[in-house]
């Protein structure tokens, strides 16, 4: 398997990626090839200052790349031989089987939708975020921002995409889908979640309880629960806060401490035609190690191929 | 002035209310009277056990209430006499001032747009709740739950509303507006924010700072936060599940402290033709005493003629 990564994507790039592509090297299994996408001069550099032997990885070189405040359609029309559409490029033609980046989220997003595009069926892929549970445990929450107007069955279709990830990476079994809302009884809500409460409850591909509020979040209620991209976002956001805020404040937590976004590696783009990983733009080293681990899980399971089937 | 109070509005009435009510009692200025709605035999027994003096306090008497799981359209319609309807119809009457209820929320909403009325030009009322500053002092939060779908010009009254509130009862001078969205740029958002970033920033009624993000609901960039009621819902939700979290974690920190609703008493209904004020269902006594004061401030600084001169 060959794993692309975005060696110019995230703030801290190349550094960071390369130190996170050496530290993953080390863990993958053998056959497992990570490709470095971008600077090669930049690239072999950082990897000798590591001590790191070249030989270990491949190159496909680029001098140009996107940068984070680029505008994400024009950036991808304007700047084709940028690290981001070059690695959706090698992984339309094949030659790499996942591709990750930490960079330009939108530029991410707007490459997966041009180049490997999405799934047939699926209206919109979603991106979903690690939430940890009280009582241990992940759960997940999506979309967090790839969508923010949606229909009601975007929402359904989120569901979907949410319990295939949680059920195939993380190992939880027949997760419990919830719908994000503002009361708990069925009549609740805005039009979206009401209209998007009756088609969930007559979905079959999976186990729908109900509403869930703000509140239950990180409790036992649900695993993968589901919302439009703008409450997503604005939830995600805030956690970070309380997050940052905590860790600021010197408070040692192991419940806090599992939000740490650096070791979950980053989101999934959910429901294209190819693992596609996107990382926070801050990512460490230890972050996009992470990153390269999951898109590698993402290929080992055959994550896109279960989605494929079950929207076919 | 005579400040109503529902006796019987909370998960812990009458108790935790009258005792709020001889709290409120000693610190009102002369001239101030509370009138208490509710099962008046109920009343005076908890007012002798507290040794107060029940001369100082009016009574209306009913033995009827509109419970936390009550619908609140139906509530209002078939419980005429309850203690809720029974407020409104005091308050319209002119026999009291203000009202405030720790109860049944939605029945206090219906119940104040059937009695008392929207304030001509406001298109419909919001509840804000208070969120405190990293660097001290307080902000506001609007809408979080009176409108689950808004218009963009919702939004826009929402920033006006809240406005005047944080100016006339909390003192602060020209509060920056500024909007809940997913990005710092004008064209970010969902179609909703989009529209409403639009009519904002040519609101001269107010300054408005343009967009916020979750991540920004603590800090300094704005004073007034407005966004539509569901996702003000789920943002006070999960605010309160932080601020629980940490209390269950005993964490000691003055910021978290300053999420503890009860200091704030509870949440106006701004837009609406008299001052009414909806309390947290657990009000504690010393919840139900900041409520009552948070309702005379509101009738002291005539916040309801001020809103309604602007929106004349």
């Amino acid at each position: 398997m060959r794993i692309g990564l975005d060696a110019m994507g995230g703030d801290f790039a190349p550094e960071a990626t390369v130190k996170g592509a050496v530290l993953a090297q080390k863990e993958l299994p053998v056959g497992n090839q990570i490709v470095l996408i971008g600077n090669t001069d930049q690239i072999r550099r950082i990897l000798k200052e590591e001590n790191a032997d070249e030989h270990a990885f491949e190159f496909v070189h680029t001098s140009e790349f996107i940068g984070m405040a680029d505008h994400p359609t024009k950036a991808i029309a304007q700047k084709a031989t940028a690290s981001i559409p070059l690695g959706f490029q090698l992984l339309k033609e094949g030659h790499i089987d996942a591709f990750s980046s930490a960079g330009n989220t939108g530029a991410m997003l707007v490459g997966s939708m041009f180049s490997i595009k999405t799934i047939p069926g699926v209206i919109r892929p979603a991106m979903p975020t690690i939430v940890p549970k009280l009582k241990g445990g992940l759960g997940l929450i999506l979309d967090v921002g790839a969508n923010a107007d949606c229909r009601p069955d975007n929402l359904l279709q989120f569901g979907i995409l949410g319990k295939l990830l949680l059920e195939n990476i993380y190992g939880v079994k027949n997760p419990r889908v919830g719908l994000i809302n503002i009361g708990e009884e069925p009549e609740k809500g805005n039009l979206l979640t009401q209209a998007a409460y009756a088609l969930m409850r007559e979905e079959p591909s999976f186990n729908f309880i109900g509403n869930v509020e703000g509140r239950d979040l990180f409790t036992d209620m649900a695993d993968v629960i589901v919302c439009d991209g703008f409450t997503g976002n604005v939830i995600l956001k805030l956690a970070e806060t309380f997050y940052t805020l905590t860790v600021r404040k010197g408070f040692n937590d192991v419940f806090f401490d599992r939000f740490n976004y650096e070791q979950y590696g980053g989101s999934p783009i959910l429901g294209v035609n190819a693992p596609v990983v996107v990382g926070h733009g801050i990512s460490s080293p230890e972050a996009i190690k992470n990153m390269i681990l999951l898109s590698q899980d993402m290929v080992t399971t055959k994550l896109t191929e279960k989605i494929r089937r079950i929207f076919n």
